[in-house]
């Protein structure tokens, strides 16, 4: 299979672990079946190379998500990032070009577009199998997957299939409907629309050249802040008559919120947390250096991370986002794509930060207008270069960098150093890249 | 009046605001008329010199407290140290003795004994102002206060009065009962023993040498661990048969649990902070510099700092002494005569400490043995003194002491201090102080 995964952008609704930089998909709540932590994302990839082993998988995304998807994916997956943000025709566009101009993917090919969000069985991927069955037969242009709704949901769009076999040609689509009008649709055997579509590649790029004027994949990268904000669903998939959809029965859930997630997290607890026996139905991550104490906690989730901390009812954790907008601390937590970097300490004109760099790894040559850090190093050993000076580091080292001055570490072990940045104006735009003078 | 306020230990059950260097007492959560915080010390201090003007305050302490008492009532207390721990006759009597060896209080004059932690109105001290009166009389040996219950109590011990006037003699003490036993008790008039007494000092120092050898207070603090270690109420009051009680009938709070403080702090919010419009009955202290979003929570108190988190049901913090037992965090956050000392950052080996000093003050002239230390100032300007050696101290100024090397810091305008430990063992009690060669 082809899959090309659509990994969103930042979203708020899993506050305090999701923030600006940090994407719900790379939060490690669940567990694989050796019981090792794994994210939104090492899940949906797992689950796909067991259903097929030899499945090719792309991951459509922005720049602020590469470092998080090699750090938690290695180099098994393909990443085409999108240099601007548009809405899901281009971004498939683009990716559908990608595999066909720079992996070489056959215009025959069959190319399914799934998002990266849903928590699911492996029995989902069986299906998406099926879709590249079906489009392989040639019977539509287009094959979308219907999840066969569980209650009449307002939240989701609605699929209404001309019969209620396996795979039926599609009568219409209906928008988010009110409860009234959902039953009516389960009536006709109407089903979610789960935003998965299957075609050939070919299917799509013809498509595409009737919308946009384009050559090829570096072509649309360039002209891609042109592309037309439009979803695939509006673009191509409602005006398509030549399509159907398969039926998915399985379990589905979107844990968008944290009910949903809280339902699906591996376990009760993740990080230091005690809850008493009088605690029910409550979950507490804990992502700080400190514990969390819950009593008499009913129906809860409470969640903590450098950006804050969440005591909430579940029910009510789906209406926090004008919240969160409302609280608007800087990001004190970021994955790198050479490790961490942690916000210890904020004040008026100084930052305390922790750097904690992988063995082998090394942050880019740098250097900053308008503030000074002293590093200090509290665990391994690494070398630094300062200024075009290569020199050894050890713990205890102290380093004290000036504005201005270019600087960069290399872990030969697991590194840690706490950063003190000083000056007026601490602002992560203050930074200017260098190649590493050798 | 001559009043000895007896400030207790540390205790856990407000953690994690009160830990085993910070004591419930000097959390500010109430205010004074002019809407500025005060802690339960402060408060007492204000109410009890509010009744009386000229009254002298002694505070019968441990060493630990010093500090925060100096931080917090400056030089209007006395403060009488105990060395060692002891129940509350050696204590009341090494108070006693100081007042009258060191501060030269008259045997002739009323001493009161009050505890620090009741919550009360100003009629309080009314009521401890008409013991003194009465012990003046000299009507009985003993003077008590007892609290008008307003429910048959468990939790409180019990003195049963000859009638019901305002005051009256001491016909027998009871310990806590069961609710069924506590019912017959009001029906008796009876009253809670709220630990206040009045005496003439004559009369305890006289009594105490019945049972102590001892010349004076300077002796007493020498032989002090040899002591009896029994309560007051054990070692004299239930013996005495020259006792009255005065009847209070004001409002008395005991704010021992979070359940009782969360009814009586001045705002539902303090710290940052944001509840939803569906908490009901809620309060929230945080003392992080991370914001707390609670959503739907009802009947709850939170309550964060450098130590921990609880997230706890009213009712059921009552019952959290084991579980924080458990948590066995170091101290996280610590309030020194010199400022305050806050731990961002621990790890194997390392430890990361914002150091604080306030304009004037200077930490003790000290070394480490077993672990070295950079200082990287980020705010404020001071005096380094390093092995005998003084250096202007400005921000962005790094200093790298060795073990065993002899350092300290005087702030000239607040300064911020980013100190980073390095060493295989990190304990408190690495420490050696030096006088400051000058």
């Amino acid at each position: 299979m082809n899959i090309i995964l659509l990994s969103g952008g930042s979203g708020k609704r899993l506050w305090p672990l999701s923030n600006d930089v940090r994407s719900k998909q790379f939060i490690k709540l669940f567990k694989d079946s050796d019981g090792n932590y794994e994210s939104m994302v090492q899940r949906v990839y797992r689950q796909i190379t067991e259903v097929d082993p030899s499945a090719k998988v792309t991951i459509a995304t922005s720049k602020s998500q590469v470092s998080a998807i090699h750090n938690q994916l290695g180099d098994k997956v393909s990443i085409c990032v999108e240099p601007s943000r548009r809405d899901t025709f281009s971004a498939i566009l683009l990716a559908a070009a990608y595999l066909h101009d720079e992996l070489g993917t056959s215009v025959d090919d069959v190319v399914i577009v799934c998002p990266v969000d849903p928590y699911v069985e492996n029995s989902y991927y069986e299906c998406v199998a099926k879709l590249e069955a079906s489009v392989k037969q040639g019977t539509a242009n287009l094959t979308l997957m219907g999840i066969e709704p569980t209650y009449p949901s307002e939240k989701y769009g609605y699929i209404i299939p001309e019969n209620n076999r396996d795979i039926s040609s599609v009568k219409e689509f209906k928008e988010k409907p009110n409860i009234k009008t959902a039953k009516e649709y389960l009536k006709k055997n109407a089903l979610w629309n789960a935003g998965v579509f299957a075609f050939k590649l070919s299917y799509l790029l013809d498509k595409a050249h009737d919308i946009v004027e384009f050559s090829d994949y570096r072509d649309l990268y360039v002209i891609y802040e042109t592309l037309p904000n439009i979803s695939f669903d509006y673009a191509l998939v409602e005006k398509e008559t030549s399509i159907q959809v398969v039926r998915y029965s399985g379990s589905w859930k979107d844990v968008g919120t944290w009910n949903m997630m809280a339902e699906v997290m591996a376990d009760d607890i993740k990080g230091k947390a005690i809850m008493d026996e009088t605690c029910e139905n409550t979950q507490i991550i804990n992502e700080l250096n400190i514990p969390i104490l819950a009593m008499g906690c009913k129906d809860m989730v409470i969640a903590a991370s450098g950006d804050g901390i969440l005591v909430s009812d579940k029910e009510r954790s789906g209406y926090m986002k004008p919240f969160v907008e409302e609280i608007s601390t800087g990001v004190m937590f970021a994955e790198k794509s050479w490790g961490t970097y942690t916000v210890i300490d904020a004040q008026q004109g100084a930052m305390t930060v922790k750097v904690s760099i992988r063995a082998g790894e090394h942050m880019s040559y740098h250097s900053h207008d308008y503030r000074e850090e002293v590093w200090t190093v509290v665990s391994g050993k690494g070398k630094a270069t300062i200024d075009g000076m290569e020199q050894v580091l050890c713990v205890g080292d102290v380093i004290a960098i000036a504005a201005g001055c270019k600087h960069m570490v290399e872990a030969d072990t697991d590194l840690d150093i706490i950063e003190v940045q000083i000056g007026e104006s601490i602002i992560a735009d203050d930074k200017k890249k260098y190649e590493i003078e050798r």
